[in-house]
């Protein structure tokens, strides 16, 4: 037949990552970490003025996973009793991804001062949004006809060690929310963080179980 | 400072996708390929009575890209004036991913008989989606406390060559449909299709112009 014909060939693997149990992790507490603007309408008018000056505006953030009940978790910061978003936020002029997303993971996740910082493994592109214009709507491409898009937003797989310790500043909550509670809840998550499930259904997340404590 | 310590690293780049326009193809018609079932109901009795006998239903499915008016278009096949799909199908037992995509390609859009078909270069996997129950719902992550799921679709990114023929169903239309009209539009794609843009969002698709005429 005429597939009989053809050489048997592997299936195409998923990506395999390792996830860790929450329980593995130690999550601290440290000062508070302001919002920079008040508002939305404020939030829109500073990208306005930032543009300006700088151009596109920039933004990494990441998908942080771990094991809780045998289902991967994404980490999430709630500001607010409301508002749930994905830690990052928007690079230097200059600075390069790996860098920024680094230094925004330590400034939201990290422990203050000279202490011990988790070792942030950057990993695949998850997904890249777009910002057409000075509004809240993102787009997961490039509008047609808009040749000067205002923020290109990219979000990273990012893999952590099987042991660290995280701080959270004091006015945010670090909460670990299973996919299938953003899976088709836009409502809740917003249309970004609600269609992170399908962006990751590609890979292979594999649970590494606690070892057992050394004597 | 803490950061001025650290090494730049380069960015992490989307991986690059050519996509050629749809003018440089050719789209002809053959035979009627009907479908196995009537009803959602028959579909949903035959998935069971073939799951006692082999167990998991695998099914494949492409994402072929074309560029028109310099935007990415998805290739979904019509039946009907409502339902769209993938082009794609159930793997029969033992059969590779790779094999069994490529023949199912062959049967929907390739010309029959002795015609040459298109080189098929399976790709990247866009998305995995499972489906729990005999029902018609599907999720992009295994339930939790489901221990046998009943059919595991993955849908792989197909890459097309600069040019070649294709030949579609004289029961079926084939579309190219933009990214903008499949984004938060579940209620004309469903949640599959719907949400491709944001899986694919992380590919730099790079628009090829149509060579000149050789002469
Ligand atoms: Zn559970
Ligand atoms: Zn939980
Ligand atoms: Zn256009
Ligand atoms: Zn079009």
């Amino acid at each position: 037949s005429e597939e009989g014909d053809e050489m048997v060939i592997g299936s195409i693997n998923s990506p395999v990552i390792n996830l860790y149990n929450i329980s593995q992790y130690t999550f601290g507490v440290k000062d508070k970490k302001m919002e920079k603007d008040t508002s939305v309408n404020a939030r829109l008018t500073r990208m306005e003025k930032n543009f300006k000056e700088a151009g596109l505006r920039r933004t990494v953030e990441a998908v942080l996973l771990v094991h809780e009940h045998n289902h991967p978790h994404i980490l999430l910061l709630q500001i607010g009793n409301t508002f749930f978003k994905l830690p990052g936020g928007k690079l230097k002029p200059g600075e390069s991804e790996i860098q920024g997303l680094k230094r925004k993971l330590n400034t939201k996740l990290a422990p203050s001062g000279f202490s011990e910082k988790p070792r942030w493994e950057i990993g695949d592109i998850v997904a890249v949004w777009w910002r057409p214009n000075f509004e809240t709507l993102l787009y997961p491409y490039q509008l047609p006809h808009i040749t000067k898009p205002k923020e290109c937003k990219k979000i990273f797989l990012v893999k952590l060690p099987p042991q660290c310790a995280f701080a959270v500043p004091r006015n945010l909550k670090l909460l670990a929310v299973p996919l299938f509670e953003l899976y088709d809840n836009a409502q809740s998550y917003g249309p970004i963080i609600s269609t992170l499930p399908q962006s990751l259904s590609r890979f292979d997340f594999v649970n590494i179980s606690p070892l057992p404590p050394t004597t």
